[in-house]
């Protein structure tokens, strides 16, 4: 594959929509609002301060791509970075993590407690939003990907501190507390413009390869020494005995010693100083940041694929850039 | 008022729709389920474990007073139940509850994380029971509630520890954390019988009233010596700093000694041993648990009241007996 600027890939789709993502952006800070001024204040360190909206973008240029004149897509991307937004909240809350996206996390700045009660209003709020707008189709949608987001969660946690974890396993756990809402998000575009089930499926399943990809990448960033020099967080993961499929390539293919290693870190989570930087090492040694990202390359190439159904559009090659993005942005 | 055994009042209300609360409970079992074991596991501990279903007997019996004959209100009443649980795993994380219904608590079982992201998964399943069912008027109503319970919890939280809170704004806590389910879950009865608006917003005023005279009477329980002796919890919301009437009552009536008694206790959280029992007497000195009590009796009048648009029935009358139910089990 040629080298992209992965900025440049997304930068494409941020321009081909900018106007949609400007009222995108107006309908969030619009409806985060409550007469109970915490939520706004809380909402607003995550919401406006940052974050590419990836997701809302998705949707955005879905139902462009998909010949939609109208505007329910705005209001309806907003939805999914709010349903994106209550999930950051009480993974934050979840991971105990003090930063996110460089920034002193919500829980960190607010607590606990405003996290998961801000996350649950903002959640609420993406369903008002949705029957605001009337479909029933959406509503299902978006609702089932919420319920498969937290089942996504959920299996994440079994699956802690347990290396006899499956890469099958993994994927469902990728597939569920990622790739679900891209999925959704890019499907909705279709609905909107009331186009057959053919090209809802193929957007859904756009989405999913795409989640996927992303969260692979993601997964292999949090071991990527070149994060390290960038002066991005690196080894969350490991802390935290997460299982994702660097770790488990690692430890597939490590000799005795390092499986042991593994074991310790990983599983017992008896952690010293030096284990981030001799796992980074083992994770080189075995090839594993490359093995997850070889796996991320197929699946964006899967997600790319599921947009043939398509005619050619600026659109359709600005989701094809997004595909490109995912797995370029790790190198 | 005469002396009405509160189990009795309860009792009629289960009995007049024992078949639609059956199916409820098999709708509930049914529905919490999922692939991702830890989810039905961690939902039955506090779903099916117990707790009296008012909220769901409200809607089946609401729906029935209505002349309601089909039966999507089993899977609503099943959905108001989502939710609330949804609501009281969140509540139990932010609390750092250890106990719920005199059980462990599903976060002292299962853990915080698996708390938020369980309760999560119910509230998306809530919202794909109502999907099902069809009806963006219920949707619309229910998603309001949700919105309306999370900015009453996050005020209750701005609130906590600020004896300068107004009753005003207290009310608004429990009209939001409390009433407003209660007052959702009445609603969706009228509107799955297709009644007028009037009935609706009847049914809408009766749970709303009932909803905080429910609370009121809560949150005198947490002070009555009473429960001490039936061995159930007392004092949670004199340690969490939690402004609720009582406290405000006996602050206000209360000499410079009682005042600096709970700026120190409630206010700056400073308490000791005997603490608890001193701030019960003080509550009792200043009548201001009846005071409280009073106030929620006149809301269960107001609920009873509401009822009115509706001609007499069993269903009419096991109703207004709830209203007293809730203010009788304090007594």
């Amino acid at each position: 594959m040629k080298h992209i600027d992965p900025e440049d890939a997304l930068n494409a789709l941020v321009e081909l929509v900018a106007d949609d993502l400007l009222a995108c952006n107006r309908a969030i800070v619009a409806r985060m609002d409550s007469p109970v001024e915490l939520i706004p204040q809380l909402a607003a360190h995550i919401v406006a301060a940052g974050g590419k909206r990836l997701r809302p973008l998705l949707t955005l240029a879905a139902a462009r791509m998909c010949g939609y004149s109208g505007l329910r897509h705005v209001n309806l991307a907003a939805c999914v970075e709010f349903i994106h937004t209550a999930t950051l909240l009480h993974d934050d809350v979840v991971d105990e993590s003090l930063l996110r996206r460089g920034l002193a996390s919500a829980n960190a700045v607010f607590g606990n407690k405003a996290s998961v009660l801000v996350g649950d209003f903002l959640f609420a709020r993406a369903f008002q939003l949705m029957v605001e707008d009337g479909s029933l189709r959406v509503l299902e949608i978006l609702s089932r990907a919420a319920a498969t987001i937290a089942e996504g969660e959920v299996l994440q946690l079994v699956t802690q501190n347990d290396l006899s974890t499956t890469e099958e396993r993994y994927l469902d756990v990728i597939k569920g507390k990622t790739a679900a809402l891209f999925a959704a998000a890019c499907q909705v575009g279709a609905v909107v413009a009331a186009r057959p089930d053919a090209e809802e499926v193929a957007l859904a399943e756009y989405g999913m390869n795409l989640g996927i990809a992303f969260q692979l990448v993601d997964d292999a960033l949090d071991y990527s020494a070149d994060q390290a020099t960038l002066g991005k967080t690196v080894g969350d993961d490991f802390r935290e005995g997460k299982i994702t499929l660097p770790v488990l390539a690692a430890y597939a293919a490590g000799d005795e010693d390092e499986r042991s290693f593994w074991r310790r870190t990983v599983e017992t989570s008896e952690q010293v100083a030096d284990d981030l930087d001799h796992a980074m090492l083992l994770i080189v040694r075995r090839n594993a940041i490359q093995a997850t990202l070889d796996r991320a390359a197929t699946f964006a190439a899967a997600a790319k694929a599921s947009l043939e159904v398509f005619p050619d559009s600026a659109y359709r090659r600005a989701l094809r850039s997004v595909a490109d993005y995912t797995v370029c942005r790790a190198r």
